[in-house]
């Protein structure tokens, strides 16, 4: 866990006034830059001592063999894993004859800044070397938002009280050495060196290294230039070698003098693309970027957060943490998606190898919502790569003998690379959550070309896969049984209430769009029979009820199971199945991550209000959060159901899951999924938001310890803030014309421009329910 | 499959009148000696060609390692696989300059010959070397019942028409080339040249070689020792290596003198005993072989063969293809079981590699009660096995978090092998089974000393197992949930209908005999309360019925999954695991083996006739038997319920899996269980015999094809003699003491001596159930 004195409670920035080796790692992922094509870790500029050296590409990975003792038919035979690609982020610094190593010599000062506002990382250093020379080294690094290859980094080096000899190294540094991945010989074999030389070059103050991935084919291309500003004499050199390109800055500094370096680093990668064509690309990106400058790529960045900033700022008053966690939040979505460009997001982003670099279902169900009301494009791209990748989803249809498609648990190239079925392949609520957030986009954009072009194959295909998955059984009910819903405690169950209500949704959207584009419908070969088998099936769907309890099994006969020994598991035996085999967590009432209680927000229509109330009580029971998907979702409907302070606790949960390292594997990279789950849990919590049938609407209520919620989002566009005061919450429609929404389920006309005062709606104050022993979720907030 | 025609039908022996080199591997299990402890392939005496080599030591394996992509809490990290150790069975030939091939020249005639009565495995070769030479060679193998570390041989090379040099190589080859066992590299090198060398001698005709396994740390020694019979000069030498010990002959042989050794084999393995110990330990064995000479062993054999003829012999009239089957049965069963002594039986036997090598459930539930009643003392000498591997399945149920004991899925020292657990860990029923075994063996022996000994902890720790794993609903029912039953085609589910009654019994019988024997139940600390608890549980268990169908599900919810879409499943889409994904697998109502149907084999009480008729016929329509352990229960339960036709198919297919090769698999080994389960299609299926309540009953019934059936078993301390005649049965005590039994459901005394004559049950012939499309089961009999 990170200390929260290392990080001041800042609105805008995250701050680190000294640097804990203990927390390096974490402090990597956290400072972690990225545009969504490129992440850059927040390694150290001189790259020792280091957590995870981490430098990655959207879309390269290796491909590795994933074994069995005791293969079955339809196991995937090979994995993808992300690689540290070139590290272009590296500059080693000499100080007469010492190397600056914040490991030797005396340390006075270090302090590191991610503005959120700017996008900048930097770096201030005061630092005296073992014989006692002190430098003040300041760096600022970032990846551009505007210019997607590109990385920028300048170094500045100062003599402070003594005239120094100081050599900057400025370099490319492919197939660094990593921490091991993997106990298996032969993973770690194809990991190790994932990059094989093709070509170097340099010349000037350039650099460029051409490598490819052994097995899976993939053509890297890394490049840097360079500016120098110098009050003394400079002298420079630059070479390069297979895994080395270097340029070298040696000069003589008189007290107070300083040597600054502005690099420049260009990224490119292609499967098809040649090595000349690839050098070529990376040598115009890095031509491009000088030609804005550091000044430019500074200044667009800027603009472009400012964009952001104006149409999805969150404002949250009296909860300072929150505050900062929230543009946090923000921040590190907004980095993973907004240059994806028809890649995935994966559940860390660029920020880290964690889950070997795999976008799972998280992205549409945890991220995507936040994405659509506040950059709506990045999402178009993000099912643009789910549309590309459904030749493959077609494939692994057919091999498991079902129809449609089936989208993978984990992957990075659209390949299934679960090599656990139970908790993989049988998982297939992925793609009604690739449905939903096809439904999501198109409801809050109007885009009907993403519609006609892409959204309705998605929603086609994956309408196919449930009605061949499922099947009506002798009291004419339709089935879906043997799969997995979203909690990860539970295995291979029938009519997983989540599953089936997804699904469900699936297949009456799927038959609603074909109804409104009969020419992309028929091009997709769905006639009148196959909408009325989808209608049908809906309409049919079976979701079990247990009339004993008065409430819904997450699957059916879950209820009966034998209910957890909360009593007998101690603090240090969770997560569970770390200390526990999986047939029996799976075969007892024990919850991972909400499921039943996603449902109730994804469907929320689907259950009355009592419904609600009593199944949250019965779930919260049982589950022990031993997945950092679940306190959003455990927030938002806490929030429903009137259980105020709970939906708080579980915000700050979600919230602080990486700047405090709550899962303590935050050095593997942050978590996406509950990062975004952070404006889940206020917006879609304390503001009360839902989407249904193209209408969106609130029902705004605020915990005792958050004064004012502001929040910025887009609909149809139109920009709308909603500002959230105790006892009421006014809406304005910064952008566009009149638009109609629902408070508190009654319709309400938003005029343009001017705001609209409603009432909050009232909440008798409940008694909130038990969590199990042990597992009641962290209060944030200091007691006062 | 193999052609009939290879094998002539005959009563007493398996005759082969050529050599089919395509079912070459398949002969060397049909024809592989063994006593338990020493298992022999059927290979050449020459070693080449081969299909699989094969010497092999009960108890002997390696440990290789258990690869996961993804692991988990208790999976096991090792696996055990039985490795070919030293062959001792080789005997090369050199007829002047031509090795004596069968690949090569011209091979005149070649029968080889196993017969039951004797136990020796003859072959008779009339060769012509590629030069023309003629010779012929007679061999005779044994390995030894009476010393059970001991494999002779006589080998016999005779000139025919003109005169010849030859020379007799008579070997110990360790470390095999054989043909590959897995993908995976790392185990391949664990199980290429498995034996590292220790030592080697060799004196006079002697030669000794002493290795041990690599990581299982075992060590394994052979020795030969030889006599030589010539009309002519005979040169001897010896020598030993490493991997090689050899005994070298060589004559001159006029027209019709022949050259003739006796090759006496002697092994030992021990994870304890020193190279010196197990050197003098061979060295011993075979001085004591040598002393009783090749008559000797072969008179012992005979003795001992006899023996078990007279006491469990069947004779089957009208059909002499299952006439042959059984005997073939009983004679590998007998092999199997008669010195394994504190060893398993595993699926293989000692025929092949088959498996791994591994025990399963298989051995309790289908091999020992054809032992109970013929060999009883066999039966507990494995118990024994089990009793020893307690401490072992004691740590596994800690591991696993769960009481008394958790015997592995599949295991050679003990230790779970499997690596997916939903059809290894998850299928607990092998406890209950276990205990099943007990229940019987005590039942029909009265072996009470054993029962204190070992049975009661053996009944206690299952007993604990059950009790941990199960527990009390809502509606006070004793519930089983997330476990796999025997048909692999579900898994994790609630309540399965076998396991549960299984497990009903288990607790009785527990609870029972603790309160038999009050001083052990003590020692073990079983309390009254404990008892009440395992009564308690068995009384309150959930047995789920289908009350719309009017049958029990297999499991619980298993009667509303989708039936799975047999039209459309074409002959060679079966077995359909290797075709189809487990997941959709599970899902369906689709079933490997018989798994309900065995329930009311097994728990004949806890159901009625009807019940039984109706059930029968549901499963009949969805049983596709993918698994050699389901015709043989078929055959039992068709026979039950009155189609005896149908019963008579299964009893073919049971009977005539490997001597047809219908598995095609029978290259890697016998199918211990269907060997043992055409002995249950006879004895519980048309004889009708089952045992409950210490009382055995029969009620007897004959289909068309056959005439006649005499059955010979022992039950405590009597040999009963059973001739069902199609009206009539009669019982005779051939041995012992008046025993009550059940005919047709009335009791009966039988007196000593004399034959009591009964009517058999009358049946009306019923319209026999469908099977699934294109899986009828064949019928062997020629159609008259």
């Amino acid at each position: 866990m990170i200390d929260q004195s290392a990080y001041p409670v800042d609105p805008w920035a995250l701050r680190e006034t000294h640097l804990n080796l203990n927390v390096l790692a974490q402090s990597e992922s956290l400072f972690a830059l990225s545009n969504g094509h490129i992440g850059w870790r927040g390694n150290l500029d001189e790259g020792e001592p280091f957590g995870q050296p981490g430098s990655y590409l959207n879309g390269v990975y290796e491909t590795r063999p994933l074994p069995y003792a005791e293969a079955g038919y339809g196991y995937p035979e090979d994995g993808q894993t992300v690689i540290n690609v070139t590290n272009g982020k590296l500059i080693r610094l000499l100080v007469n004859d010492e190397p600056f190593d914040i490991r030797y010599g005396q340390l006075r000062q270090h302090t590191r800044t991610l503005d959120f506002r700017t996008g900048l990382l930097s770096r201030e250093v005061d630092w005296a070397s073992p014989e006692g020379q002190g430098i003040r080294v300041r760096s600022t690094r970032l990846v551009s938002f505007t210019q997607r290859s590109i990385g920028a980094i300048t170094y500045e080096v100062e003599a402070i009280d003594s005239t120094l000899h100081v050599v900057i190294q400025s370099e490319l540094v492919t197939n660094e050495v990593l921490p091991p991945r993997s106990g298996d010989p032969r993973v770690s074999a194809v990991l190790e060196a994932p990059l094989q030389a093709e070509t170097n070059y340099s010349s000037e103050m350039k650099a460029t290294l051409i490598h490819s991935t052994k097995i899976s084919r993939l053509r890297v291309a890394a490049a840097m230039d360079h500016h120098v500003e110098c009050q003394a004499n400079v002298q420079v050199s630059t070479e390069s070698f297979p895994d080395l390109g270097r340029a070298t800055y040696s000069a003589t500094l008189e007290p107070g003098q300083k040597l600054k370096i502005t690099k420049f680093v260009a990224y490119g990668w292609s499967a098809e693309r040649s090595e000349s064509a690839m050098r070529d690309q990376v040598a115009a990106a890095l031509e491009s970027a000088r030609h804005s400058g550091w000044d430019g790529l500074v200044s667009e960045q800027r603009t472009a957060l400012d964009r952001l900033w104006e149409r999805a700022d969150v404002e949250v008053d009296g909860d300072p943490e929150i505050q900062q966690a929230i543009r946090f939040s923000l921040f590190h979505v907004f980095q993973a998606g907004i240059r994806a460009e028809g890649r995935a997001i994966p559940a860390k982003g660029l920020t880290g190898p964690g889950y070997d670099g795999h976008a799972f279902w998280d992205t549409e169900t945890f991220v995507l919502p936040m994405l659509t009301y506040t950059v709506p494009e990045a999402v178009a791209h993000t099912l643009r790569w789910r549309y590309e990748m459904l030749p493959t989803a077609r494939d692994r249809a057919r091999l498991l003998r079902l129809g449609g498609a089936v989208f993978p648990w984990r992957t990075i190239n659209g390949a299934e690379c679960s090599a656990y079925w139970p908790a993989g392949t049988a998982a297939f609520h992925v793609g009604a959550g690739i449905a939903a957030a096809v439904v999501r986009y198109v409801a809050a954009t109007g885009d009907t070309d993403f519609e006609k072009r892409m959204g309705l194959e998605l929603l086609a295909e994956t309408a196919r896969l449930w009605r061949s998955l499922g099947h009506h059984d002798v009291e004419g009910r339709f089935r879906i049984d043997g799969v997995t819903g979203p909690d990860e405690y539970s295995a291979i169950a029938d009519n997983n209430v989540y599953t089936n209500l997804m699904a469900q949704h699936n297949l009456v959207s799927a038959a609603d769009a074909a109804q409104r584009h009969p020419d992309e419908a028929r091009r997709l070969h769905i006639d009148q029979e196959e909408m009325a088998t989808w209608r049908d099936a809906a309409r049919a769907m079976y979701i079990p009820y247990d009339d004993v309890l008065k409430i819904h099994p997450q699957s059916e006969g879950f209820t009966r199971h034998e209910v957890w020994d909360f009593e007998n598991t101690t603090e240090d035996q969770y997560p569970l199945f770390l200390h526990f085999p999986y047939f029996d967590i799976y075969r007892k009432q024990v919850i991972k991550q909400a499921d039943l209680v996603l449902a109730m927000h994804l469907r929320t229509d689907a259950f009355t209000d009592e419904e609600k109330a009593r199944n949250f009580a019965y779930y919260e029971a049982l589950t022990v959060r031993d997945s950092s998907l679940s306190a959003s979702t455990q927030a938002v409907i806490a929030a429903e159901v009137g259980h105020l302070e709970l939906a708080h606790d579980y915000l700050g949960e979600a919230a602080l899951l990486d700047l405090r390292d709550l899962a303590q594997n935050t050095r593997d990279g942050l978590h996406m999924a509950s990062l975004a789950g952070t404006w889940n849990a206020l917006v879609c919590g304390f503001a009360g938001m839902r989407e249904w049938d193209g209408m969106i609407s609130f029902a705004p209520c605020l915990p005792g310890g958050i004064t004012r919620l502001a929040i910025t989002l887009s609909m149809l566009g139109r920009l709308i803030r909603i500002v959230i005061m105790p006892e009421e919450t006014s809406y304005q429609l910064v952008e566009g014309k009149p638009l109609q929404i629902l408070h508190n389920r009654e319709p309400v006309t938003l005029p343009a421009r001017r705001a609209v005062q409603l009432p909050n709606r009232k909440l008798i104050p409940l008694i909130p329910p038990m969590q199990p022993y042990g597992r009641r979720p962290m209060t944030h907030r200091s007691v006062s």
